[in-house]
């Protein structure tokens, strides 16, 4: 078979399978997932050998060990994924609400109701927990979903899903509902992107690389996740202790996520005292680039070029800049951000409320880390990623962003004069 | 100034207007929507000289006789563009409205606001009161357009923008929030559409061809609008009078517009009866053109060729096809329909709730022509057109579709763990 008909194909039988799922019940769905979740757990030495296969190419292949980790599947996650589905029972069936019914002057009945997207395409990289928790997610809102996962985890996935389509069939559910693209090829992607015939939406979940090109090259509407060039700024009113325990959780809890803090803003009024303490606290741990000031107060600061005041480090490394107020601080986030998470520490309300409002991000924190951005901590569920863009889902996504609505409008006879 | 520069600079003014938008009061925008309103109405004679201009020269590059009509203003035509700008003063601003706001058990609290896209681009075709009908719309939800207006029309739409830059400064609101490309160069369109960086949404409005290239190739979101393969479904047990109506209405009440039916599927039963009925009806109106079974009952109709039953003829002709059930019905929506409007005409409750959960459109309709997918007439107010995707618009889309969300974090120095 051609790697277009690898594509293809199940892109069509995804589409058949979209229509099925549009109208099954709640109950049906919940089922499916407690018997994927089930079926997992009965799999785990099988999942577990073939993982194991996928890590030794990875060494072999030269994988960095923080890939490897993302890679490995250990008893534990395996647990931890039917745990995520059984969370996905939990929650309530989008699919069905009805929104602003009303009647019209005529006598017709007007509203709306909530309805699956169709067919939702996603390209992520190495964690095949992602192939479980968005299947799961997809499902419950009534989706058939075709993933393009890692080649490094390409057995994992695979092993995964055909996991999902047995359990999926004992459940009366199409078969299609969830598909792995069955090839490595790259090519695969740029078929992919160009079937809007058979996709409604595509989510591309991984590098800069692969955003942008889903962004430029994709007929298929895309919704693009995950770049965080996110800042925390401390205005001249911070609390410094908070300060300092925000910077820290969001630049070193978890450097490689999206919403990891990359920049520090620092109000001129109190970088001579929260400069000194923070690089202190930072040294040997994390690589601060200061702006000009900065280096004037704390002089053994790398100094930061041009170019880092956009870049998302995804690592122990910081860029620092004084500002001359809470305007500069806007407008900074303003030229370099990715819409991504920004924070402002503060005590006063003024200018908490006036960085809220006026930063332009999906999502704008006042004295907390930017590390919440999450479907779960934001109390969604899972979530299938987090969208910087501002067409359809902005922030993280959970079930209702994998839903759309149609008009349905109820009549005696009325026709338009 | 090359084409590039003439679509570039706009578009980079466009956005710093968009900041200063998001945070200006219901208040101010209403003040400046009654400011353009006046000033249309006290220019009335300026804008039909120029408008003059653009017919004579249309008829002498042949304009058909169908688009000098929707070119062409008059006193009447003015006068209706401001009072549909005071009508939009009086609809509910969406911007600031908080949605889901509630506390997670580590005392965050997590909502959503409203805020406006930023830039909006719209490129469409030849009827100048576009220009102030999204202007209008546009300003309302706190966004910055750009817009590229048709060849034709382009002195009638330079003067429209004209005073309403005019009236934006005099209500102290930027210039730039309403901007026209000013070329009418066909490249300016490839240079928009690639404009990310600047623009957050583009929506075509015009014919095929031009939603096709910009679902191919922007990189900047879009909308598709439009395109419209309507269906009316007359079921077995449809009140035949009442099909009667609602078909002539759908075909023929204008038959140019996306909303119109282009398809008519009869139930066999009914089709002995009903097809004759219809085709006397439309004899010498409309050209029906019907699938086999159709012409053994009407043996005068126009055969169907397979092409037929995906075209959206936006004229006064219309295909038929006799269905042996509601799944058949279905069924073939499903295969040529183009997500737009689809309606049935029954007395069954159950298939008419069949219908309605299982036909995937835009708008779907019981007994009813589908001549009402409309802002104004799902109490909209005024549109900016008709989305037929899934993403973050479908339908008639009003003030809110040109709206997005932000979360925003009030915290007390917390920290992820």
């Amino acid at each position: 078979m051609s790697v277009r008909e690898m594509v293809v194909q199940p892109a069509k039988k995804a589409k058949l399978a979209s229509r099925e799922l549009a109208n099954i019940s709640s109950q049906q769905k919940n089922e499916a997932l407690l018997i994927i979740a089930r079926q997992l757990e009965n799999s785990t030495e099988e999942i577990l050998k073939i993982n194991q296969e996928d890590m030794e190419r990875g060494k072999q292949n030269g994988l960095s060990s923080a890939l490897q980790d993302r890679l490995k599947l250990t008893e534990e996650r395996i647990a931890s994924m039917a745990e995520g589905l059984r969370e996905i029972v939990q929650l309530e069936d989008p699919i069905g609400e009805v929104l602003e019914m009303g009647k019209r002057p005529n006598g017709l009945k007007v509203g709306r109701t909530r309805v699956p997207l169709g067919v939702i395409g996603i390209i992520y990289e190495a964690r095949p927990n992602v192939t479980v928790d968005v299947a799961g997610l997809c499902l419950k809102a009534g989706n058939a979903v075709i993933l393009r996962g890692g080649t490094n985890a390409f057995n994992s996935n695979q092993i995964l899903t055909e996991i999902i389509s047995r359990a999926l069939k004992a459940a009366g559910l199409p078969e299609a509902s969830v598909q792995l693209i069955q090839t490595t090829e790259r090519e695969a992607v740029d078929i992919l992107i160009g079937l809007n015939e058979y996709l409604d939406v595509l989510i591309p979940r991984g590098g800069e690389g692969l955003i942008n090109k889903v962004v430029r090259e994709s007929s298929v509407p895309a919704i693009q996740t995950g770049v965080g060039n996110c800042h925390v700024f401390v205005d001249a009113s911070a609390d410094l202790e908070m300060a300092l325990k925000i910077v820290d959780n969001a630049k070193t809890s978890r450097p490689a996520v999206c919403n990891a803090a990359e920049s520090l803003l620092i109000h001129k009024d109190i970088a001579g005292e929260f400069l000194p303490r923070i690089s202190q606290k930072f040294i040997d741990r994390v690589e601060l680039r200061g702006c000009e000031k900065s280096r004037k107060i704390v002089p053994e600061l790398n100094p930061a070029q041009e170019s880092d005041w956009g870049k998302e480090y995804l690592d122990y490394i910081m860029s620092v800049k004084i500002v001359e107020s809470l305007e500069e601080a806007i407008n900074h986030i303003f030229q370099y951000g990715s819409m991504h998470s920004e924070a402002i520490v503060t005590r006063d309300y003024a200018r908490a409320n006036q960085f809220l409002d006026e930063v332009d991000a999906a999502a704008v924190y006042v004295n907390a880390s930017t590390r919440f951005t999450d479907g779960g901590q934001f109390g969604l569920g899972a979530e299938t990623g987090i969208s910087t863009q501002k067409l359809h889902a902005r922030g993280p996504m959970g079930l209702k962003e994998l839903t759309t609505t149609k008009y349905i409008i109820r009549g005696q006879g009325q026709i338009r004069e």
